[in-house]
């Protein structure tokens, strides 16, 4: 994939925001491969995805900055400029089931995601060898019932130091306290076992059974400090029947989870995602 | 289709049921068509239904459930036996919007779901015209916000007096007094707006909306006295996303909620559905 | 729905399009509601789909044309616009089979899809009563089976005096001569009973069932001289299984079929589709 | 999951079979957990699996087979006994492209699917390191394309050593020989990358985005003689637009492919699947 840049704008809709935007990129000769706007018309608020070639534009990424930033100004944007070349950090949080991890060190090992993994943190061991088998770094931190907080202090160190553009919770199974949350807003990216807002909370596939669904699903969402309550990414459903127990729902939602969290983590790292209150636009 | 008897069973679990009901079966020279049977693992109880060809039986109906008779108290079962022959009665209630009532009919005149229906009941006139065109009886009984009781004693009525096999409410959008539901058991089948347990209530795709979910759904469930948690008989979703309004989740619903409530009252009407407390199993 | 013109370009790619078009909007005040852009890797050709409110220009359908033209001129635009207050014109053709016919007009009548059916064309007089119902006009031109091109002189004729915007094969089950299809180039929509290019020509039906095929699918593409290799607007899939004869996949596939059918003429009549070649760009 | 035996059979239709079946189980106090059967209405062959609990039966496996054998011969089934105790023995072949075989050795380690592996095989050395981790034995016979019948020849002998009970092509890339087919009769699983029978051969996905179809799928069958025509033990779709290039395409589709592998496997693991000339009985 050739090297280019993302601009990624919100900021309060008016008439002439594409027209600025666009002819700036076309003044400076930039060729624009994917374009994507929309707003929101409760708030009147405007989002932009816009991808440049980056060997289309006579300056770096941060010359494209500095000339962006007059209009950026003109119309109060938000915006941020991310460049293809540099992969994203991604710490990679799980316990002890592997169908979410494995399947995304299979996505980065094989090239189909471009990111980088500073560090795999667990709360047990069992995973060591898959992933160092992997050549990568693998933090375990025991978690003590009784005193959680020696762990999310270890687990909060680590992450300060492996400097992570995003955290993926990959069936890690503790409730991150509200402080490491606070930290990443919009950067903690957790997969629930569940059709949110369906069965929030523990054992979602012992809910789904009892409440008799005929489909069960898995939500991918940015964790705030509200319980399975932050932006929805992406969800996906599979179908159950009668004869299918508990055991069959927590396989066949295995499967559901690892292609949600992939699809999401996928829109994610390709800066598809603008956060909007507590809605997702995903630029797909 | 040629004709045939469903024999409808659910018993304790033991050793030997299968046996002595195709024992009965193969007997008689009764040629099977369809078999299914179920054991629930934590109640052990078992589901059985069979089809069986008419002309394969040297008895009718009657003849069958009286042969029939001993083996099912040998096993304490709960049985029907239905006669393909003899559609069933379904009355269906309506309000203004046709989406589901428009489906219904149309697989009704098509001849793609045989049943019969003794009368359209609705709290609107508006569809008398298109109900009529069918050479249907069509009733209107008025709601009054401040008294409902006229409403619903006239529904009563006009139930009792259609002696239906089942109900269906084809987005009634009222909800059913708990004495007439009562005497419905599992015969009321009711078509909700959302993919349940999520967006209980009035105004689901708005709660959706508010949600940020990307997926909306429809469920179709048998009425019990405690709202929208009934037994759920199918459900199923679609795809939708940040750009999608209310209005368009509301339309995008609309195709959702029409072929749920399809599959679900054929499965009803080919004695598929057995409920077991609170879930289904659908012999599908 | 507000009023709004809708602007679909085609043109080489090259910088500065869509400044120049976004640029223009601007300058006359113009509020941009839906937006779209896609160049073709392959051809570099440039799509675009522009959706603007009507009330924010200061001129009609007619002075946007004019004003546009110098625009379009200087990139070599292939260009529309379409008015949304003036509804198009669908013209109807069908057999014997109204599973797509009665609900593309439960979504006319509803107003769930704003379009004017000048008549209704069939080779049968079967739906006659239910489309007059409507008070549409129906058109009935029996089929010769030694000498189609009486029916065809009628259909050509009776479409000239429609003047169709597009024309909608709903289960038509007959194969429009060249002559009359050239006449309408991606303007005749057909809805073809299999997931194409599986099972091309008569029955697909029974060739999935000989097949064996696990999943069973619908087409809608635009016709052209090649009998279903036109391009491809929408398509869907049902499951199905071992116990399902082919009288069960035809069933399953009507629902697939209106499906499809509704979704690829709403693209349609939204001014959503663009023709590249044999394929097409939906911008959705 | 407690040891059980799977008794699957297929005979001419007629009266009193399951009756027999199910009466010599009953006799000898089994303890049926799953049943299904089915006749195909146009061959009037009768299908059948029970599963049957092994600590309800008063003998083992051997003496199962022994008792059993005379209601067999009398209904002239052909028919196999299989030990859930005992784990089919799965050999499979890859080139190198991981992700088919990757998500086969996650759901093998992880327990997820019974099954034991005597050996991968591959015409490439790639993939060593990784099946090596696994502690199991990976055998590279390179192909040489001017010749090879070497490389086949050294599959064929790996293969008898192996004794397999099924192989799996788990994107293997190379056509195998009509003699190795031969020799392992519904017994050999491919997963073709397309929704066979659209894009058979080679490069099906550069085939489906020159078409320009909307739904892209993968299939998984049993190899025979012809290339892509064996039957097909399950398929599924993902959905993809005009701007998804075939490199989307790849991506989007392996996620399918891999899926769609896993069930069919499984399917095929649990005796779940029949062959009946080029179609298969599913009993899912």
């Amino acid at each position: 994939m050739e090297r280019a840049y993302r601009l990624i704008i919100s900021c309060p809709d008016r008439v002439g925001i594409v027209a600025a935007v666009s002819d700036f990129i076309a003044v400076h000769g930039g060729w624009i491969t994917e374009a994507h706007h929309y707003t929101d018309p409760d708030s009147q608020w405007f989002f932009m995805r816009y991808v440049v070639r980056a060997s289309s534009l006579p300056f770096g990424l941060e010359g494209l900055k500095s000339h962006f930033t007059p209009v950026a100004e003109r119309f109060r944007m938000q915006w941020c400029v991310y460049d293809t070349g540099i992969n994203k950090r991604v710490v990679l949080l799980a316990s002890k089931q592997a169908h979410c991890l494995s399947d995304l060190l299979y996505r980065w090992r094989s090239g189909e995601m471009a990111f980088d993994i500073p560090c795999v943190i667990s709360n047990h061991d069992e995973l060591r060898s898959y992933v160092e088998w992997h050549g990568l770094d693998y933090r375990h931190f025991p978690v003590e019932a009784a005193d959680k907080s020696i762990h999310f202090a270890a687990v909060e160190q680590a992450l300060a130091e492996a400097r992570p553009d995003v955290i993926v919770l990959a069936r890690y199974m503790q409730i991150l306290p509200e402080q490491i949350c606070a930290q990443y807003p919009a950067r903690i990216i957790n997969i629930h076992h569940s059709f949110l807002p369906s069965f929030v909370g523990a054992r979602p596939y012992h809910q789904a059974a009892d409440r008799g669904v005929k489909l069960i699903g898995a939500t991918c969402h940015y964790v705030t400090t509200e319980l399975d309550a932050g932006p929805i990414i992406e969800q996906d459903v599979v179908r159950v029947g009668h004869h299918n127990t508990v055991e069959d729902m927590i396989r066949l939602g295995k499967d559901v989870e690892k292609q949600v969290l992939a699809r999401g983590l996928r829109f994610h790292l390709e800066d598809r995602v603008l956060v909007h209150g507590n809605k997702t636009i995903v630029f797909g």
